[in-house]
């Protein structure tokens, strides 16, 4: 789940100056992801979970990734937006021709150069750096009859933070859901983030203060799901039929669980 | 989203008795829907924007449901399970021989019959009568590096809730995560349902309390994802940098958008 932290307030635009000051240009890119991207991607997944101190959730490894991203066309199903940067501009010929997505790029003139650690760790075969990524996939609004997004993931890594990264991450979905005629983007925030939940509705975003999340998972999952298939108890309101067996034969007491949905 | 009122409290058993009382046999079938159930799918929606007191947000049509839903196989994007119910047994004829989900069946017997009104306009080409639907897709943790199910909606005509066939319907969908081998079935609930969330809590669910879901829809999501393609403007972190340009001939005050994330 991505949480994010806000934007400092706004400064005044300078004066115009006669003489620009001096600035370090780094140029980015937002690039669809491959899986030949999953071993930057599973080491930002672990970056965000310690950032999020949740590293005792995190048990995915590149071979999990691998096996359930990229199995369907980008867009129909779970998708990732790399972003990159570079001290030079990218070279046309590191442009991915990905017939799915035309890269989106933009030059930064940044007031301080970036000191990034973990330079040589996030250098792709293009000879570029990974900052960050989105995760999001289609979900479905019943309302509108239609699909929209749903961003999962959001991360930049630290030493690029603070420079409107994540906006842009966030901008590309919101730009590809448009492009396809989608109805929303959603995802989620931590209540107590107060300064990104100012910073989602200055955006224009609507937070569902009402609403709560739920999920069924673990041993819980299992027990729900699996442990009762096929059987047939008295006094539960959650076993099967089996239709080959004669209703008559079969007469047992029905709890009436009341579910008012 | 989906909304659920509780299950009543418990009654305690009854004794064992030499002769059983009289019941009402209704006979349950839970199937993948199709593309010819999109008008009966249609209204059920419209009865869950009546409930939720939602209609000015229902813009649903027969079209934009068969255009946006069956588009890929089941359980791979949008998936609509029905559930059916008849007074007599299903004919083996009549299952549906879907390769990609058998039928769940289930016998209840009720104390009571079911007084439907609307039994004509819910009536299937089966002749059995439509009760209710779930629709579900995946969503994917990226901290677990798999997917699961997202519950968008789960809604029982009203004439027959409050007899556990909410739970079938979440029933099901968790069966078919644990098939899959999927992660965590997840959905929303209302914060003032007390006692559907207690009912999901009694069920193993986890309520994500600090969680809020954030949409950026309408106007505000064109404003955001649309309006500003392919332009370049000064003091503003959105604007993409056309590759084409030299860098060195654009030089633009870059606010310094800070967003952590």
């Amino acid at each position: 789940m991505a949480a994010a932290a806000p934007p400092p307030a706004p400064t005044p635009a300078p004066e115009p100056a006669t003489s620009l000051p001096e600035t370090t240009p780094l140029f980015t890119r937002i690039r669809l992801a491959t899986p030949s991207d999953v071993p930057h991607i599973h080491k930002l997944i672990h970056q965000m979970a310690v950032f999020e101190r949740l590293t005792h959730l995190f048990s995915a490894t590149e071979s999990s990734l691998s096996s359930t991203l990229f199995t369907s066309p980008p867009f129909q199903s779970f998708t990732v937006l790399l972003l990159e940067a570079s001290p030079t501009p990218f070279l046309n010929s590191t442009l991915n021709p990905n017939p799915f997505y035309k890269p989106i790029t933009k030059l930064l003139n940044l007031s301080n150069p970036i000191n990034d650690p973990e330079s040589d760790t996030f250098k792709t075969l293009d000879g570029v750096t990974v900052v960050g990524f989105v995760l999001f996939f289609p979900n479905y609004s019943t309302f509108l009859g239609k699909p929209g997004f749903y961003v999962e993931d959001l991360f930049v890594r630290e030493c690029y933070r603070r420079k409107g990264f994540g906006r842009m991450l966030l901008s590309a979905v919101a730009k590809q859901a448009v492009k396809m005629e989608y109805g929303r983007v959603e995802w989620v925030v931590l209540d107590w983030n107060v300064n990104a939940i100012r910073f989602y509705q200055e955006m224009g975003a609507e937070v569902l203060n009402e609403w709560r999340v739920c999920r069924l998972t673990g041993e819980a999952l299992q027990a729900y799901g699996g442990s009762r298939q096929g059987k047939v108890r008295v006094g539960d309101g959650f076993d099967f039929f089996h239709p080959q067996k004669r209703w008559d034969k079969i007469r047992f007491e029905y709890k009436i669980d009341g579910f008012k949905i």
